[in-house]
């Protein structure tokens, strides 16, 4: 469970994530950032906005999936060789609070980065103030194209 | 797994689904539409924006199970008492292809409702000119409150 | 979601998930049986014994898992090439009733038959008498060797 | 997702978990042994048999299913208040490697203790010789009745 460089093959894994991040314009709608970049380990912050919300306010699972799963996505990228493509195969996630909170953060870990699918879990916390609450959980499937 | 107006009690579900639905300001962000609201049924619709995309231009799974999951919510609230209130309490997403295509439309379908979990089913298709491909499914528990 | 003979390319698919069941010592111990093998749909039967249950008598999730997950990688096999091998990647169960009964049909059906990856889903219900409920479903992927 | 004796509220629960998996024959058919019993986490050994095997002669996914779940289930009720009961909802479960090996334990540790809904996650590794694997992870949703 946990990784380090020299179990990376592909040198470029933290300017390829940063690139690819770049480019998915839904994190720039939601206002998404990319915090952390490791060996199979990534971090993504989500500031609350009013916009992102379920009927009562809280920000919607949806999004807080939308930061899980890509955080997944790329943690299992950071271990693939180089010129590899990574997919969601499917992820089950479980809402364990409200998503109240001044700022959000999703941080994907890989269980078992395999030859064609690697496994990964994530935490996704609340963030106010100085309190930090665990709002989800992530248990997904990611695919090497 | 198929419902009929007798078996709703509140029979004011509709137009509390639409009210709930319109106070998501999520799917005013992303463009998305309440199309069908039927006892233990109901359609999502979301037509393709260029900035609700992944790092290919495909919409992100994350914005997927957006609507999937406020389907499966709204579609267990159908069959409630009047007065209830629902969350997700987990789900779980399979993403078949990718969410290529110029509209998405979510469909869930109460499978079994209880006094307080009822599990949902809901399927994603994408909608391309007369094609129609199944995207992603979904299995959910979703909590009365 | 249907498939019929057309879209077999093995055409010894049926006796080799017979031979391939009868090879699980498991289906043995709790006493199931294959009772339908077509293309993408696979049946199994267990009748009710009180060496399977869990502490109030009724059977075990992990064991109603046990019958739905070979039910399960059997669709999925069905559809495979000739000369495949297939191992279950993961699957979510939903418990919806207590395994209350005296025979249980785990049912499952191919939704989409990939190069590697397939996805089924399967429904479980216990028959006593005349009485048929459905008390859990699955949602997984099955993975071509 | 640490807990300790404080937030036990049951001052009886280790017997009571030893009581009623004792009462779960299907433990007695395969050959389980529950041993560990502390606030909010379980552990469950189970030694290879023939028996248990798929068609490989793996231990089948459906039966490390069976040990984790009742780990989850027990490791949920450490932290109910006397006189519960506690059922399965839902579980997911993600087969990392093959359930090769001669003993298997399933751990699994409370995420978050509700009301009415814990939330669980369990490792199973492989045991042979001094080697250990991470054969399977599972999250899931127990409801206390």
């Amino acid at each position: 469970m946990l990784f380090d460089m020299n179990q990376t093959t592909n040198s470029a894994f933290v300017q390829e994530v940063k690139e690819s991040f770049a480019n998915q314009t839904v994190m720039v709608l939601i206002g998404a950032e990319l915090t952390r970049v490791e060996p199979g380990v990534i971090e993504i912050r989500l500031p609350y906005r009013a916009n992102l919300a379920q009927q009562h306010g809280y920000v919607h699972a949806g999004i807080i999936t939308t930061i899980a799963d890509s955080a997944c996505g790329y943690a299992a990228y950071t271990l693939m060789p180089a010129g590899s493509d990574v997919l969601a195969v499917e992820f089950k996630v479980n809402l364990l609070r409200p998503a109240k909170g001044e700022t959000f953060v999703a941080r994907a870990e890989v269980i078992k980065s395999g030859r064609t699918l690697t496994v990964v879990r994530a935490d996704v916390h609340a963030l106010t103030g100085e309190q930090r609450e665990l709002i989800a959980i992530m248990q997904g499937t990611m695919m090497r194209l």
